[in-house]
């Protein structure tokens, strides 16, 4: 389950090489309370290339997510796209405790004492704090702000908490609502299980089928769990005992799978080609007479995510998305306020079943953290289900990402447009155009884009 | 200055006797970090004689200012009078470090490491926490917040910052425009004068008169001050040096008798008449021929505030408003978050001219608390006058009150209404029905009711 949450804010890192700079913008460490004085620097990339001072066009402002800023900056390309039409000057902020906006320094992640300042709502208030600066040292008027994952959950919350600051928003692919008493667990492993099966029904049997053939291995002794590891080239020892780390990081590779399924390749570190769940499932989609043989078209399946490049030597049971992903940071906002329920059934998913266990989640996030995570926060701080009363929002998903579940699908108000792309994976409207883009996308991004216009009444 | 913002929450404190029961919630310390993990336990008080569970009504949620709830809960008689007619669950929360709700303790004002919590995002996260707790165990759907003052404030900011706890709010003289480059600073005091000078142009141009009688007399060596001293009937000694105490004394005692200036008499430690402002102009209303008889008439005037009882043996200088003002918490705010300049040019105002000087008030705030005030934060938390994204909230003021200058008094948007009591005082409409009650402000609560009717789908 960590693997998957870890991967949740996983962003293209094909570098477009877009022409930025930078500043350091200092703020506070805690916005809500006096009983510290001291700040710190966050890192802000901008570029006022579209600009106009004379002729001001709105900020395009990212609410950067789990990672390093410059990785957003690079892979929003619709901003970049959208920038000379609105005359918009571009901003992308990152979020504290993550790439280098530390707040302690080197000790940012010692103990609760430093990390415990890395909340949705402290983050929030640090773009409130530099929205409220460039407002002052810009002629600008208007924020849209823009945020895929849980930037889009930052984006769509910076309108509900600061409507003052930010006019109007693009949260894509953001699920505010993956929280307890909110959303069903299951649903994550459900639309994986789709946007197989949408490739090939018989792909997704076979993966069903799978996990009993790994379960037999697993539990046959050591020789058992010595062929689980050579027939996935594992790097670790793998034991009977710990066999289902294996199942973990298969599991996880189709969640992450179903997140990149783009028309085009992506270039992640580990380099997946165009429509990457279509080409794992080729290796599926037939029926296999022995579960040799099965547990080898596995390990073609998800070698499409591990080993495209054709140059990983082993594969580490312990990564699931790339070496690319620090999750550092995001497991202690799932320890905090992120806490981020999953399950499955194995019978309406492809997996097998397992739990959600909150009073072991908590156990371990108080070991491990010293943290008791508060299950309702979400709810409390950013009103879960109930956002009707906001406004100028647009809540953007594709059909098929499996994050799409604990997004918002229905249309709360005229105010809060629902964009649903057919066939779509992770925030796929938040990146560059491409001539191989799906019509669905295109008209989603234009449907977005006069949205936007009418909310901050540009013409 | 610091006496005004001292009585900004001064309330009648005419115990009307209402039946409540007390109960105990835990809450968290820190809202917003993960940093620290304790909790306290904050006052609610509550009725539910008139909820029916078979048939709930909503919760009438008072948001508690800066001091201690039982005077609230006595003196809003507004909810208790509407109770019965909306079946409603009334609630009052104490505001965390007033009253008894210390959350360190007898600590709890020992340094900033703990009176840094003291902040209205602080107490409004404690109110949202509790509202979820209040819902997860009584069958109630819809909360209206009541707020007057400051509480008034938070009731506002409840509805911006959290509507999916909040349905709707009365915003009672709540001055969420008090702060600097929000509203001029000299608006209070043009108010003061207004409200006397209604009463009495005679008197409010004795009382501009009458500082430089007292100038004269403080300047005037020992043997003025001494005189000043002893026409007041001051408990200190005044000193050449000193004298201005004793000016900035009167000039508070204005304001606290504009503030309470309602059509019956009340009762607070120091006890008032009804009309209090034309009891005071009464004894100002004439020509005097020297600055003795004219000071001795000031003293008269401010008499009705300071000794409408008759048994005031002397006039504390440190103290305009009262023996039960507890003004320790009050001034932290002000040095952290509640930033409210004053100022005045004794030329559109009836008093002498003074200026707002953000960096002393900064340096003294750091020197006595050690915090730095943030003069931004109301407007980046709250909005400023930017609060057009925000829905039902009833914003109310009199306006002869001193705070409705830094009140809402233009309609932002059609579920914002204003609604303006002519002639009234401090939160006038929060009281309960008086037969001496004006037709200004019978009409008003007509108008608030149905607004909150309306928005809480009651017939």
């Amino acid at each position: 389950m960590k693997l998957l949450v870890c991967l949740f804010g996983l962003f293209a890192s094909f570098a477009q090489g877009y022409d930025y700079q930078t500043f350091w913008f200092e703020t506070k460490i805690d916005h809500f309370s006096f009983a510290r004085n001291d700040s710190f620097k966050m890192r802000v990339l901008y570029s006022d290339k579209y600009f106009d001072s004379s002729e001001p066009g709105p900020v395009f402002f990212y609410t950067g997510n789990e990672g390093d800023i410059e990785t957003f900056t690079n892979n929003t390309g619709l901003m970049w796209d959208w920038a000379a039409d609105f005359k918009a000057l571009l901003i992308f902020a990152e979020h504290r405790f993550y790439g280098k906006s530390m707040p302690f320094g080197d000790k940012s992640y010692d103990t609760y004492k430093q990390y415990g300042y890395l909340t949705a709502e402290q983050a929030l208030a640090d773009f409130a704090d530099l929205i409220q600066h460039v407002k002052n040292n810009w002629p600008v008027k208007k924020v849209v702000a823009f945020g895929g994952s849980y930037g889009g959950m930052l984006s769509a919350w910076m309108r509900i908490k600061y409507p003052w600051l930010i006019d109007a928003a693009i949260a894509a692919s953001a699920p505010i609502l993956q929280f307890q008493d909110v959303t069903a667990c299951g649903v994550f492993d459900k639309i994986v299980t789709k946007a197989f099966a949408k490739a090939s029904e018989r792909c997704a049997d076979n993966i069903r089928r799978s996990w009993i053939a790994l379960e037999k291995l697993g539990k046959d002794g050591e020789n058992g769990s010595a062929l689980i590891r050579e027939n996935f080239r594992i790097c670790q020892n793998v034991l009977p005992s710990n066999y289902t780390a294996v199942r973990d990081w298969l599991h996880d590779t189709y969640g992450n799978l179903a997140m990149i399924n783009y028309p085009y390749g992506t270039n992640f570190l580990k380099k997946v080609p165009g429509h990457p769940v279509q080409v794992s499932c080729s290796f599926l989609d037939k029926d296999f007479h022995c579960d040799a043989e099965l547990l080898k078209g596995v390990y073609q399946a998800i070698n499409v995510f591990h080993n495209f490049s054709g140059d990983t030597q082993c594969n580490d049971v312990g990564n699931s998305g790339g070496d690319n992903i620090s999750d550092a940071g995001w497991n202690i906002q799932t320890c905090n306020e992120m806490v981020m329920p999953f399950c499955g059934d194995g019978q309406e998913d492809m997996f097998y079943p397992y739990s959600w266990n909150f009073t072991q989640f908590r156990k371990d996030c108080e070991k491990k953290y010293g943290m008791t995570p508060d299950l309702n926060i979400a709810r409390r701080m950013f009103g879960g289900r109930d956002i009707s009363a906001a406004s100028n929002i647009v809540f953007s998903n594709g059909d098929l990402d499996p994050w799409c579940g604990g997004g918002v699908l229905k249309q709360l108000n005229p105010t809060l447009p629902v964009v649903i792309i057919e066939g779509g994976a992770h925030h796929y409207d938040l990146r560059s155009a491409s001539p191989l883009d799906t019509p669905a996308v295109i008209s989603a991004r234009n449907v977005e884009k006069e949205y936007i216009k009418l909310w901050i009444g540009a013409s």
